[in-house]
């Protein structure tokens, strides 16, 4: 990780321990949601937006709520997916599930309180920042169709509910497409439009990030193949009743299509300058990671 | 239920219909949220917002789609509350509850996308009226309070954490303003501001929906103590062992509060004109409920 990424991550983690410093929720929802903020992640989506929004001539600081609630988005996507009755999952992050810490009922309501509030950090960020290209209603929307019923959550149930004796690769990249893609497209965009970017610097951005998304995920399915429990924080092989690019291409021919998509997500911001460094970095570390 | 009121349900389930037949989404999570949105409610949050903005000057066939927006985060809580790790209820608006038909994932996921997709309905109804006094990110933010870690989530997370055994007003009263009455407070608002209301107007409906909203939930107490299943369309004597203000009260004495304050709900729109008709027609209703 280099030094501008460890800086964006450390200044997510920062406005998220702030964050749960400060939400006035009463005590018995307070702790799993302090303890969903400050879980250890890699903040990929949140440095993204960051570094998106850099791209596009934004100054990263100013971005860090964005940022923030795309890692919110994320956590809360994380916490449902780990239930029992959808992954059934006892690690994450290198910690147990929040489920097993503090039951079903609050890992549910604090998953979805995460959501519901990273709408509202979006709203404000863009109250500050005031892109004039980009009306709130422009975001927002791009959020909601990210996250929704043909985004995140539509992907997750495909994901759920395939089989995978049955093979099929357009399933698979719908699955991958929708339940990684579409929100690494989104925290791209978000930070661009915040940042008040040309419409078709976002486009680049977005085409950036749908590449950089599937690139990450098969590297995600990769280490479930190859890594252990400690490298990747979580429970491992948990991918042995799901359909994946490991599955359908072996790992060195998953590693190849990780590599092949990284080498597009960086010809799509081949022409931006010295801002678009971040991004090159970020993509260069989702190469390396297996 | 008045002709305005039955005309407001109506263009409500309508829309909602119209959007459940349009929604994108994969059929394994089509057929629940589909479900979800056709199932027959009261539609009180609905008319709520049509009649909050009539109230305020507007019309009300332009503010459907936020009142189905607040009809689609209330069956979003619904959904939730009635899972095995809450309230694990069978019955619903007279029928199997979501988790029972499509299973537990499938009805979190489909809760989910409802509260995600009313966001994005919200941001295309405000683009579509533009209300000049009343910025979406108000608006946006004025949502994101209501449901969230110190509204409707809050609220579910205190009563279905407190022990009923140990009674304390302080804490009803939290519970019933939080899981029911920030959401009627927002429905209402939300009508109005994108009528855009004066503030003041925006102020008066807001302490009309609060007591309207406290009252409803106490009516519903009622029905819970009195009423059959057949007449709830859920699963009644659910509250055994919730703190309510019939445990507290008992039925004549809940009922007597409830009128106090459906009175006060009426005085706070005493000063408003005929276009308030609407919101005392709603107020009488939910007075004559029990």
């Amino acid at each position: 990780m280099t030094d501008s990424m460890s800086a964006g991550r450390q200044s997510i983690d920062e406005f998220l321990r702030q964050l749960a410093l400060s939400a006035a929720s009463p005590e018995i929802l307070r702790r799993p949601i302090e303890r969903a903020l400050l879980s250890r992640g890699k903040r990929v989506r949140g440095i993204l937006t960051l570094a998106a929004g850099e791209a596009a001539g934004g100054r990263p600081e100013r971005l860090v709520a964005a940022a923030a609630a795309f890692e919110m988005i994320h956590t809360c996507s994380l916490i449902l997916d780990d239930l029992p009755s959808m992954d059934d999952a006892a690690l994450r992050r290198g910690e147990p599930t929040l489920h097993h810490v503090f039951g079903e009922d609050l890992a549910i309501l604090a998953a979805v309180a995460l959501l519901n509030h990273a709408y509202g950090l979006i709203a404000s960020a863009h109250e500050t920042l005031a892109p004039k290209r980009w009306p709130l209603t422009v975001v927002i929307q791009t959020v909601t169709r990210a996250v929704g019923w043909d985004g995140t959550i539509g992907g997750e149930a495909v994901d759920l509910h395939s089989d995978p004796a049955a093979l099929d690769l357009k399933t698979l990249e719908y699955i991958h497409s929708r339940k990684t893609g579409t929100l690494f497209v989104a925290a791209a965009a978000v930070g661009a439009m915040l940042a008040n970017a040309a419409p078709s610097t976002v486009s680049q951005l977005e085409a950036y990030a749908k590449n950089l998304g599937l690139a990450f995920q098969i590297t995600d399915d990769i280490l479930d193949e190859i890594g252990t429990t400690e490298e990747a924080g979580k429970d491992v092989r948990q991918d042995a009743n799901r359909l994946t690019f490991v599955k359908l291409a072996g790992v060195e021919g998953a590693r190849s299509i990780a590599r092949e998509l990284i080498e597009t997500a960086l010809n799509a911001i081949a022409l931006t300058g010295k801002s678009a460094e971040p991004l090159r970095d970020l993509a260069l570390m989702v190469r390396d990671r297996v």
